[in-house]
């Protein structure tokens, strides 16, 4: 028994192993792209030096929360729940300070590279978005196995790694809190003073807050969103293994090594997806003399040749289309591959078809995120329409349009849940099964991570390129490129925040599974006496968190927005271009603001669990668990739609629809645009994780939940 | 035992009947008042033609319904059961019809009283107002008892009866859905063209949609309103009643009967609330000969010099404290009889707590309400505030300040909830006893309705005064006197919404405790097969259903706007003050797109039950209703309350601060009003009825659910 899981363990810690090989290679090789002129460096450094001072000081916040549960744990549990508990924050927070500190050197190497075309523009930029995504996976795979391997002769041992998800959840929420309030307050300050009052361009570098903002899309959308997804990444597989050690008997072992197994094939098959977009990229490697690079390039030229559909003439299309082709490219080596893993783990039939299952839903969502968002698409386009009529009915629309869209998610989790359940339950004739079942559809889904969140985190990279090519002064043809770059990104943003809601009910649900199984349970009835109550408080939490952060966002542009305004009264010749703002400030004001405002509401996810367990007992706390995630998934597809739907109906306006730029529509679309913001990349993403990290927290604490002070 | 329910039931048809012998009396009292000068009686008659056009329209539409729903329930349940919700249709139209016919008259009616001082134009509003509330609290009592009394030798009398509840509720969808779209489409579609593109007034009588937007405050805010809360009070009786009797035992009859004796009661205490308002009217009324009046009169005169605190001089503030007096007098008369009422049934002396814990949660809620929508206190404050940095940053704090004034609602929910059941079940020691307490306390905190509801349902007879006093140009003051009232009227109404939501998640409750025990539904287990695939369909339901209607008021509200458009480029002269513009072209439009649009969302509400019913089975069904309960009830409060304060930030600024009337932040302040307009008016009204719909039409179908077609 033992040997088997620990053979699925180690091949998944090889492949993280490989994982981390590709992810040094690959920095490796966007850094040898170069950095452009003087002024472009100049600009880039003042990115990088916000970037690293927000995410050192983030981190230092996050270290005294991490030390003080650190203390928690080992208090009321067990060290190595806390050891798991620190390396799962260390290892969370270590991808996300890669991602970050690679994308705030490959987006000025992004403008170089798209002086030069298209996809060597996209080469740079999805380099550096793949270097997160395989981060993620690889460092999540590394740690869990390691600490597996090390514990593993402990009963203990899957109980200990639950820790692992818990320290990865608190870095997360922290990061995209905190990340969050930053990027939009720096975001709506910049934009507040200087389109709205001073009537200057988006990314103008007379706007004092300009370096703030940018340094906002790499501090909230890459080292945010990694680690949200490292978190939904780690908890899916820790869930899978959880449930699959409940079900017991002699298959014991292979339903906990499944999900390691999935999640290996899934490295190869990110891999795969990544150089079906690179490709020449590596191609181009093969003409330089680094040894290790080019062994790697010449074995993949031949893979090239069959799959590179890019050429350097290609037009936006067919980028999509290449970008789609490596998502949907992955998703299909996946499930070949873990067809081989089920055969070779003995287990049923059936849980090849859960990771199906997992895969569709993943991508139907993200199609369907796409529907609601793309201005291709009515919804959009209905939006672009109501601007005619003013900003109200802007936002009336948007928000229908939101609301609208969480119909098919819903639908497609509900039926993902019910038929992986059948499946689980069709398998092994125990409703234990269906819930394991659920959890593998989780990995399923994230399987592929590696690639999309590549094909996320290259959008924040082409969005500062642009930034950089419009400060520096390139030429137009430059801002073009980025532009259609940052569109597409917007465009794939959307399929990586799909998988990213689509996971975390999935994962929420497993882990309450967990929960429920490990807090000893015995009868969940929906109208027990302290039930309803604790659903009623748990779907309240996602709008008091929404609400928090959202107020935070506020008060923190609020803030920038004075300072913006100061500068431009005090220093002399700054609307002329001849003084120089002072981005600092911005910077440092951004920086404060968002580390005082990200505490409460990170908090209030760690706390209210365990009071509402030790208050109104286990039962009312699994009742919370399932009022916040039915309530906070919907409310964020809403929030993250709306938003995005709202960001590209101003974008199909600027193509010239409704009297283009500058038009009244134009005006509607941007107040659109800008309550959007916090909608989408602060309050609604923020959700995914709160479900999450309460569940998490709930099944760390499980053990010391009883029947509540409030019960009877 | 059947003696003593039959004496419980006789004494609340007796209060139904002397409610039926005050709502005649009242509305030959407000019918006796004059009504000004003829261009007040040509614009009260237009409204008053559209607002029966629009009624009977309406109805129309709803019979269709009710006779298909009729002719189902007598194919697939019984007869007796399409009786009784044909006869609840009737009842809840009638009501809502009769509140109708007197606001349109009283309207001009206050106007005219208004020029005579402040007092004696509320005394007019307020009366119209309690006649709606008295015809609401007498129609439902006397519907549900006449039909207990007709039906109580037959075992299932308490499933028919269900089905008088169901036919409330689908009224009430229709009405406040339909009416919803109307007065919202009516009134953006004025404001857009009038206020914004033309510059001119609110109510101006150039403005061709100006009817249509005095039509609609009638149309939705009181047939709409009145046949919401008729659904609830007949909701919480029956639901009451019903898991009274599966209580059995000896007491059964006494748990049956105590709901209609707290009615009952209620019935005398409404009375007693309203007279504290109007007390002075009654005291005019001796004077006149009408024999039956002034008897009354006479009667009610001893008891007005005890209570009546209000003069001729009465400041706001004084008129507000004696409404607030008359809901907390008749609450507290309402406790004191109901313990005569617990006494008297001799069941245990917790059911009276339990009735106090109902009252309490009402005006807790109601207070927390007012808090987050009143101008001064700091939410609607901060709003007002972000309007200086424009329209984006006024959405932000609305929906911030909307999400966080949900927390209060839903924790005193979850108390008041968790205290009834434990009360219940420290009485009689059973769950079952825990979850009649929940519906008493339901009833408990509607037994003084026939008061907040008058007090709510005056305010838009205030609002069309002041409309007729703009629009037949009556003296400066008397418009000030009536926007006092109207503006009265709002603060009011949070008192009115407040217990509106609250009372619909514990009748929900409730119905959903009765539809278990109907459905003989032995587990619900939350990590069942189904169950959380329904949580999450239910959850989504209050979204779609938003999305939809909302969207209907954009598209009702688009039609408007051409049209006036249209109007103000074909008329001569139209803007000038010459033409004559054509308000009854907009009337039809509004109507129609009001009848066409209410289609979708009300036929969902009662079909994705059934249909999860069948499909999913029972147990999911219940999972449905739990979703959409916690879902709903948060989405629902959210809107209201953040529609509210902006509605109120807008009027802060009015009054002068942040640049007044006019001003940047006034025009900010406009866009936020617009957008809560159908938050506060259209959806998050009629999110309360979806909930408790979805749950009887559950109730009513009980018996035919299995465990579905997809489960296993």
């Amino acid at each position: 028994m033992v040997p088997q899981t620990s053979a699925s363990v180690v091949v998944a810690l090889l492949m993280g192993l490989v994982g981390v090989w590709f992810v040094l290679w690959q920095l490796r090789h966007v850094l040898s792209y170069d950095t452009g002129n003087k002024t472009m460096q100049t600009i880039a450094a003042a990115i990088q030096e916000g970037a690293s001072a927000f995410l050192s000081r983030e981190y230092r916040v996050i270290a005294i929360f991490v030390a003080i549960v650190a203390v928690v744990i080992t208090t009321f549990l067990q060290w190595q729940t806390a050891l798991c508990f620190v390396i799962g924050a260390v290892a969370s927070a270590g991808a996300g300070y890669l991602g970050m500190y690679v994308a705030v050197r490959a987006n000025v190497r992004t403008a170089a590279a798209a002086s030069r075309g298209l996809h060597e523009g996209l080469r740079v930029a999805f380099g550096s978005g793949a270097i997160m995504g395989m981060s993620v996976v690889s460092f999540s795979l590394i740690g869990m196995t390691v600490l597996y391997l090390i514990f593993k002769g402990d009963p203990n041992h899957l109980t200990y790694i639950t820790g692992f998800g818990f320290g990865a959840s608190s870095i997360a929420l922290f990061a995209r809190v905190g990340g969050g309030i930053y990027t939009k307050a720096a975001d709506v300050g910049a934009d507040l003073v200087g389109k709205v009052e001073k009537g200057i361009p988006e990314d103008d570098p007379r706007n004092p807050a300009v370096i703030a903002d940018n340094v906002g899309d790499n501090v909230g959308d890459v080292a945010g969103m990694g680690a949200d997804l490292f978190e939904s990444y780690s908890g899916s597989i820790i869930a899978a293994a959880t449930l699959g050690a409940a079900l017991g008997g002699k298959s014991a072992a292979a339903f906990i090594g499944l999900p390691f197994l999935v999640a290996a094939v899934g490295v190869i098959s990110s891999l795969f997806g990544i150089y079906k977009v690179i490709g020449k990229a590596a191609d181009v490697t093969v003409a330089t003399p680094e040894a290790s690079a080019s062994l790697q390039a010449r074995a993949m030229y031949y893979l090239n040749r069959q799959v590179a559909k890019i050429d350097e003439n290609a037009s936006l299309d067919d980028l999509l289309k290449a970008l789609r082709d490596s998502v949907w490219g992955a998703s299909a080596v996946v499930l070949v591959l873990s067809l081989f893993c089920v055969i070779a783990s003995g287990v049923h039939f059936n849980y090849w078809l859960v990771i199906l299952v997992g895969l569709i839903a993943g991508n139907g969502i993200a199609y369907t995120t796409e529907y609601f968002t793309a201005y291709t698409e009515k919804p959009t386009q209905a939006i672009a329409k109501a601007t005619q009529t003013g900003a109200a009915t802007t936002i009336i629309q948007g928000l229908a349009v939101g609301m609208m869209s969480t119909v098919a998610p819903v639908l497609i989790t509900a039926f993902a849940i019910l038929g992986s359940i059948w499946l689980g339950h069709a398998a092994d004739g125990t409703m234990a099964a269906g819930l394991y079942a659920v959890a593998l559809a989780g990995v399923g889904m994230l399987s592929t991570l590696g690639v999309t969140l590549a094909t996320d985190a290259y959008g924040p990279v082409a969005d500062n390129a642009g930034g950089i090519a419009e400060m520096s002064g390139l030429p137009k043809e430059v801002r073009h490129r980025t532009d259609a770059l940052d569109s597409l990104g917007n465009t794939t943003a959307a399929t990586g925040k799909g998988f990213a809601i689509g996971s975390a009910v999935l994962t929420a649900l497993a882990l309450l599974a967990a929960y429920v199984t490990a807090a000893k349970i015995e009868s969940l009835n929906i109208l027990g006496p302290t039930m309803l109550p604790g659903i009623l408080i748990g779907a309240m939490m996602p709008y008091l968190f929404s609400a928090l952060t959202m107020m935070a966002v506020g008060k923190a542009a609020h803030e920038i927005v004075l300072e913006v305004r100061r500068q431009f009264h005090e220093i002399p010749g700054l609307m002329e271009g001849t003084g120089t703002p002072d981005y600092k400030t911005c910077v440092g004001i951004s920086t404060e603001s968002a580390l005082r405002e990200m505490i409460l509401p990170g908090a209030l996810a760690v706390v209210v669990p365990i009071v509402v367990g030790h208050v109104l007992g286990k039962e009312a706390l699994a009742g919370l668990l399932v009022g916040t995630m039915s309530s906070g998934f919907l409310l964020a597809v809403m929030m993250a739609n709306a938003g995005g739907a709202w960001d590209n109906a101003k974008k199909l306006i600027e193509t010239g629809e409704y009297g283009g730029k500058g038009s009244d529509s134009h005006k509607a679309a941007v107040v659109g645009d800008t309550v959007g913001d916090p909608f989408k990349d602060t309050s609604g993403p923020a959700l995914n994780i709160l479900i999450k990290l309460m569940t998490i927290v709930s099944l760390v604490f499980a053990n010391s939940f009883g029947s509540g002070w409030l019960s009877f």
